[in-house]
């Protein structure tokens, strides 16, 4: 098997282990097991043996070690335990009293979540965001209840007992999934599968970019880890396979994920239907892998698998640590049943018994809260000393740490909205993918944390920062991503980005009908409160020849649906420039750009300030606010209502043209202005946009009418669309005559 | 190298081939190069070479054999390389005269293109929907002049000269890429990368099912393979790996994948963002793989590689084939800006120069016309003696006869919906989602062609057919599909499986949230009319604790937006029967179908015929068509609708109570019919829906209200998120006496 080679190194330093502590040991008893997902062994020795697949075995051996070596210090392996079931236990009683969650994965992975917050990552409970510390993401966020439960042992504030209580409650900081936005401690926002483990390559991407901008030979003051736990379910996705080719692409040697190998999803057994070889898969996309065959109690083989991949620095590494699923469970480990429902009072009381756990639910025994209570002075000092050495770093080199001061606190430098070009009515014609271009090589210059990329569309999308070279395995400090045909995982890996340092910009881009692909991604943004900006380019019909299945049609209504997130369609330079400050500005709201393939003029009366507001006039021959008709328009069709209004204007009729690049930012002003632009009193309205009517009857209402496309596009040159869809000129000044 | 020991069988045709033929050559020389992305040779000598790239070398070794075996006859090599060029110059005349397309792929796949249409294939050009057709996909849908020019050698009406000349123009039938709903001969709609793979999974997965049902020891009626042409973007997107994985997981082994190896993306070398190891990849994925390294000339190469993948009969075979993208250019070839672009009338003479081609545009030799013109005939007795085949299974085989009959002609067995369950106010409370799994086992019984399964959530979505196993490796008759959790390429492989033959029905589930996942292949569907059914529960805020990750909240907005599919919202029983109806009689627009996980009670005034209508009224006390209120509802709100009625008819009021469960469906109707449901002379209007409101003014108008929810979900018991939300019985009672 592949993945065989790998193993040796964990195996051997697993062997050193156990000969080293073994001596102070009062049962050892050691042997390689060959692979079981399920061990027989005390305390746990009920779990029940689901007979006759391939890939289980019953096995008999035991690994246990007296004392284990930790990162500071010897702990008895009894405290290990017992700390490990209480994770378990809090997970299995916040389920049980809330009757709704997962307690499967907490109980398979408490372990390798004790090594984690317990011995191996750095952080300080009691600032969460500290700059320097190591980040975890469950990307198996329906065990959420894992991460609750060592947030609450290693002393975040956000995560009491009466959280634990409160799990899955309204207004509780205990959700059914990780979000980071609903409790301090977590990174990022999982639950969709496979979302985790992209943010993850995000956040060691991030990393690997600030030590190689900023780390100086006497002061590596950028420097941690991330880690993740993944699933089954994460490992099918499509996203993960994405985003992980690109980890091993870039080498990001401090990502180091744990596959939780527990061949159980919720429709059974992993083997029917997911029967690859993921040790090979993941050497073929330039990962390291390890095996840890005992997840459930081979916590030395954890402690080496660790190791081991901290000692591998120019890849990525996947543990694959086999473990039973509801581990401890007589009578429901290693099923579907334990994945995703409450044990059931009957089956808790068996599997405390089982476990030997005394304790009443949520208690967290006197020797486990001492053991924990490290943790809190630790992480302290752990900040203290990064702060000093932050202080030196200041001293000595000003400049670079006004730079990375500004990625880690979010403070925008002061005037950096100078850098945003302008335009007038008598700059050239041109395409807003190429004026957002000329935005983005304008801003990178004053905004630090700036850097992105395309989906292998970077000179269709206009993305290429010209004055920095590729951010690559070994040239990580440079600013443009190259992500590949990975819409998906860049759209997630660009979430994790954002969610490293409030100061990270991260910008991504395709063509935007393939949002689609990355539609769960750019969702997340949106509830998780990372301010990407999405730079989608080929915005309509204007493509042209490539046809309806490069043709957004629906896609604006799509995302101006969306909770929290702005959908920006600018029609000239002017309003190119005002879509990248509002994005820019909202660091908690992604922001879409709607970008067009094909040259607009720039228009009179477009501005910054008009497009903050999200719908203003750009030009009217009325007084009172009583024009005889209102044309509305958005991006590229802005200009073929401002023709209309001027056609129409010469027969005597009184036009308003209003821009409305943003319906969100519109809606957010107060009444007086949103009447000043479209009065209710009138009624005659008529709005022309390359996309779907879906939602415009709000805005035109009921008397109004809308011109757009309610059907695919097709394949031919963008004018002949354009005239055979009726999206002309011709079309507003008749529809303006029939309503006015 | 892993991929290394799957080569030998593939050299060692090779060389026998060479063998068997060097006698006739008159210019043999053979050896088996290192690997080489380019290959100096005649007549295309003038390629340039990129120095320095790690995966390319200088190859000096010419791999030729002057008469090579084909499936039928031995054709001279001179003709083989005349009618490969012929393709090369109908695809770069018609991208050049188009100014627009994509001349690289189809230069460097020509060959491939050659063998598999001219040697390989079995397909009838006058009747291209023969059922026992090969089927072919073009992955890399931008190629699109490579399937047109071998469409038009190979005789099929739907691609004659004029049509190849009209290419990417308005109503022509060659569109900027393949789409079968334009080009007769076309199998499935493909550019969007990833796509094509996963539908020709979706083929193959339905050839072997019908295999595995229909065929009989003496009588093979079922017998195709399912070719594809894939390219570096469709191996980078996740869709790809997603369902190549399960190709591998069912043993698809008459699939076979060729991966045009050419080493650029539009972003230049892939070595910029795709370094992983294909070969060792798709070996982990459970697939046979064979490595063409002359895939410009080294024809017997190429079909010593089918012959192998052929003989490989319990694995999907990928072919990976080096070539140069834009063979023959003496200027562009190897480089990206022969990807997507004309060449150029300079550099298109230059290649007619360099590769020895003296023919006006569009101009198909007389000797390369001659040689195809047999595929007429060929294909007509192929069919023949199929047809002959199946009158002699129809004779002794009957009952299967009559069902594969129904499953490739689409005919639907008469009376089939009167399996549909009916229910009465009476019938008990259920979610809809067990609903729906109540039809779907009373359909599975009538209809030979549904068939199905769930991403890993047939227990939640409820989608098992209780009567069958499940499909997979050796036992493919089944009609349970298990796709793991890989909800984009479930629903791409049932495109796939929809467009295989009209009478399949296949369906697919996961949450309604989680078709953000697979939302391009959602769009697919409509795009191409391939009738799959979207079995889409826990469709609102309704599901509770899982929280705001697995909420939906725009997504019946931003399907309501799509074109060409059906958003169906069943609020009962009867209404989740009829919207089975909808779905199973729509065969050319796909029908999703929101349904919930919670108990709804079955509704008085719900049927069938009102969902087929899409709104129509469950209840009234009003006369003359004018109800002082009309309150609107979809799904699991339609029952508050109805509360808040009740309610309002206590205190006197007429009220109208409207069920709008699918807009598409009610948008048909005619005007009468939709003046009866909604008056215009009545605006108080009050809607509600757990979910966006964007759109709702369209049927509340400016004077109505619509009650949703405009910001995303959160996680608690769902009564108390429909309390705090306001999606209550009060709020609708409240807004009633606002609007009337």
């Amino acid at each position: 098997m592949a993945s065989s080679s790998s193993l040796y190194l964990s195996q051997a330093l697993l062997a050193r282990a156990v000969y080293l502590h073994g001596s102070s040991s009062d049962r050892v008893s050691l042997s390689f097991p060959s692979f079981s997902g399920l061990k027989s062994h005390s305390p746990c020795k009920a779990a029940t043996f689901s007979a006759g697949s391939r890939r289980r075995g019953v096995s008999t051996s035991v690994v246990r070690a007296a004392a284990v070596e930790t990162l500071d210090q010897t702990t008895e392996v009894s405290l290990v335990e017992k700390s490990i079931n209480t994770i378990r236990f809090l997970a299995i009683d916040a389920v049980e009293k809330a009757n709704s969650g997962h307690p499967g994965l907490p109980m398979g992975c408490a372990p390798m979540g004790h090594i984690l917050y317990d011995e191996v990552m750095k952080y300080n409970p009691k600032n969460p965001t500290w700059f320097n510390r190591d980040r975890f993401v469950l990307s198996a966020g329906h065990g959420c209840m894992l991460q609750y439960a060592l947030l609450h042992l290693a002393g975040y504030d956000s995560v009491q007992e009466q959280d634990l209580k409160n799990f899955r409650q309204w207004e509780s900081r205990t959700p059914g999934h990780p979000e980071n936005f609903e409790t301090v401690g977590v990174e990022v926002t999982t639950g969709p599968l496979g979302q985790g483990i992209a943010n993850a390559v995000g956040l060691a991407l991030a990393e690997k970019h600030l030590a190689a901008r900023f780390n100086k030979p006497d002061n590596e003051i950028v420097d941690h880890y991330t880690y993740v736990i993944l699933g089954d379910g994460c490992q099918m996705e499509g996203i993960s396979n994405e985003a992980c080719s690109l980890a091993g692409h870039w080498g990001l040697g401090k990502l180091i994920a744990f596959y939780d190998d527990n061949h159980i999803s919720i429709d059974g057994d992993t083997e029917i239907a997911f029967t690859e070889n993921v040790d090979q898969r993941f050497e073929a996309l330039g990962w390291h892998v390890i095996w840890v065959k005992n997840g459930n109690t081979g916590y030395d083989e954890i402690r080496a698998a660790i190791k081991e991949a901290k000692a591998v620095k120019d890849k990525p590494t996947l543990i694959k640590v086999t473990t039973t699923i509801g581990y401890g469970s007589p009578n429901k480990a290693n099923s579907y049943s334990v994945h995703g429902s409450a044990l059931g009072a009957k089956e808790v009381d068996a599997t405390r018994k089982n476990l030997g756990w005394p304790y009443e639910p949520f208690h967290v025994p006197e020797d486990v809260k001492k053991h924990w209570s490290r943790h809190v002075p630790n992480g302290s000092k752990l900040e203290a000393e990064w702060n000093a050495k932050f202080a030196g770093y200041e001293k000595k080199y000003s400049e670079e740490a006004a730079e990375l001061k500004g990625i880690f606190t979010g403070v925008l430098p002061a005037g950096w909205e100078k850098a945003l070009p302008t335009y007038t009515p008598e700059s050239p014609a041109d395409a807003t993918r190429n004026l957002s271009q000329q935005n983005l090589n304008a801003l990178v210059k004053v905004l630090p944390g700036l850097l992105g990329g395309s989906a292998d569309l970077a000179s269709s999308n206009m993305t290429l920062l010209k004055s920095y070279g590729d951010f690559q395995k070994d040239t990580p400090e440079e600013r443009n991503v190259r992500f590949g045909v990975r819409e998906h995982g860049m759209g997630a890996i660009c979430n994790g980005i954002a969610l490293h340092s409030p100061g990270f910009i991260p910008y991504c881009a395709t063509f935007f009908v393939f949002t689609d692909y990355m539609r769960a991604a750019i969702r997340i943004s949106a509830l998780c409160e990372a301010g990407v900006i999405y730079v989608m380019t080929h915005d309509s019909i204007g493509l042209g020849e490539d046809g309806p299945t490069h043709q957004p049609i629906e896609h604006l209504a799509s995302f101006r649906a969306m909770p929290n997130i702005l959908m920006l369609r600018p029609a000239d330079g002017n309003e190119t420039a005002g879509s990248y400050k509002v994005a820019v500005l909202n660091r908690k709201r992604p922001s879409i750009l709607a970008l067009s393939r094909q040259k607009l003029p720039q228009l009179p009366g477009t501005s910054i300030e008009g497009v903050e507001k999200g719908g203003y006039t750009i030009s009217d021959n009325s007084s009172g606010n009583k024009p005889d008709v209102i044309l509305i328009g958005t991006g590229s069709e802005l200009e073929i209502a401002a023709a209309a209004a001027e056609d129409l204007r010469k027969e005597g009729k009184t036009v308003r043209v209003v821009s409305l690049v943003s319906w969100e930012l519109f809606d957010e002003q107060s009444a007086e202005y949103k009447e000043s632009v479209l009065p209710a009193s009138v009624s005659a309205r008529v709005s022309i946009e390359a996309g779907s009517t879906f939602g415009w009857q709000k805005i035109v209402g009921s008397k109004g009418k809308a011109i757009g496309i309610d059907r695919f596009g097709a394949s031919a040159p963008a004018g002949k669309i354009y005239k055979e869809f009726g999206i002309t000129k011709e079309a507003v000044i008749a529809a303006a005559k029939q309503v006015s």
